[in-house]
């Protein structure tokens, strides 16, 4: 599944807003006629995106999966599409069968604003380095206590994750930041280009990410990045 | 000036409906705190971008060129953004003293729709083979009578234009059409468009647009492209 996350608050379905889980109940549920319930491999907050987002729903009746793409597919909003569909195991559930996924973060870095991105990359002019981004980062790679990189007042219960790969690399005015992990803490990737940008900004000293991680302190690291520019990427199972 | 063009019944002004060309006047005059009016490069229609257009302004109040840029897009919003800024002599108008444009028209050539291009490109399943359509759209190079390629009803002078270069182009799902002239009669590249896709389909013979051309009857071309695709790509003087 894609979504444009500009019109949503989150995946989660919310009492008094629209989220994506809505929609897609609804689709799937007029699709099987039946109401049914869906489970997500993420929370994606207000504004986030999703490049793939993977869900899974029980149900007695079956349809082909071309089906049940292209039925989806008319029952959904435009900014929502399924790109696939497959069986799963009994045991198996998007969320906690999750064994990781890839956020990417999208910054739109030139001098003045382009409508086209407007919603869909953070509008960011001080001049970025990919490569000091990508470098610093690397100290994000391996298993740590996320601490630092977690909104406050989130509850877990372990703060203990494993980032595979992370870098920024720039095509044109738009840098792109990558980061692999088996799981993320609450707004951590945002949490981390926040912190990328106050290095590029000389707001936190070079080479700082490691005292940031050991400290877990999260007053130590940048401040939120905004939604728009993040989108779940890639998931795996 | 750039835009999206999804939230706008085109350019120009409308008693009843929201123009660029309005939000562009209301920037302006905030800017010089006078009532100012500006004259644009083309009339787009309704959903069509800009990724270039031009537009004056007359004032007798001067503010660098700089201030303006930066103070119009603070009035302007997100989905228009002005680029650039420059004096102009007396007797110029961006529409009367344009040499020519480019336009181009995107089309999202995949089996699903990705949600990130509605409204922004054609969402068209049928596999395109874009060399095929720069084979067919050369016979439009040069000096012709469009009348075939000209919306019915809409009024002009000369339906004579010299179309200097046309070609499609893929880069992945998506399809690029380019074509650059003189001028464009009303609705004439997405009526091309609609020529290359009805020829695609095999329901217009390929070849045949040197005929069209000569017959000087719009029954003979395809249908109008929607909007959505269209893009005025640059503009010369």
């Amino acid at each position: 599944m894609k979504y444009d996350g500009a019109g949503y608050h989150g995946w989660q379905r919310q009492k008094n807003a629209v989220s994506v889980q809505q929609r897609v109940e609804e689709a799937v549920s007029a699709l099987f006629n039946t109401p049914l319930t869906v489970s997500g491999c993420s929370r994606t907050d207000t504004g986030v995106h999703a490049n793939c987002f993977k869900c899974n729903f029980r149900t007695e009746k079956r349809l082909p999966h071309a089906t049940v793409v292209s039925g989806m597919n008319f029952f959904l909003p435009e900014d929502i599409a399924v790109t696939d569909s497959t069986d799963v195991p009994e045991d198996f559930d998007a969320r906690f069968s999750c064994k990781g996924k890839e956020y990417i973060y999208k910054i739109y870095n030139g001098s003045l604003r382009d409508p086209f991105y407007r919603d869909r990359a953070l509008f960011y002019r001080m001049p970025l380095d990919a490569d000091l981004m990508t470098r610093e980062a690397q100290a994000l790679i391996g298993t740590h206590d996320f601490t630092s990189f977690r909104a406050l007042g989130s509850n877990v219960k372990t703060t203990v994750r494993t980032v595979s790969h992370v870098y920024a690399e720039r095509s044109g005015e738009l840098v792109t930041f990558h980061i692999q992990a088996d799981g993320f803490l609450y707004n951590m990737v945002r949490i981390v280009v926040g912190t990328l940008l106050y290095i590029s900004e000389g707001k936190i000293e070079r080479g700082a990410i490691p005292d940031i991680l050991a400290a877990q302190d999260r007053t130590l690291a940048g401040k939120t990045a905004p939604p728009e520019g993040l989108y779940l990427n890639q998931v795996f199972y």
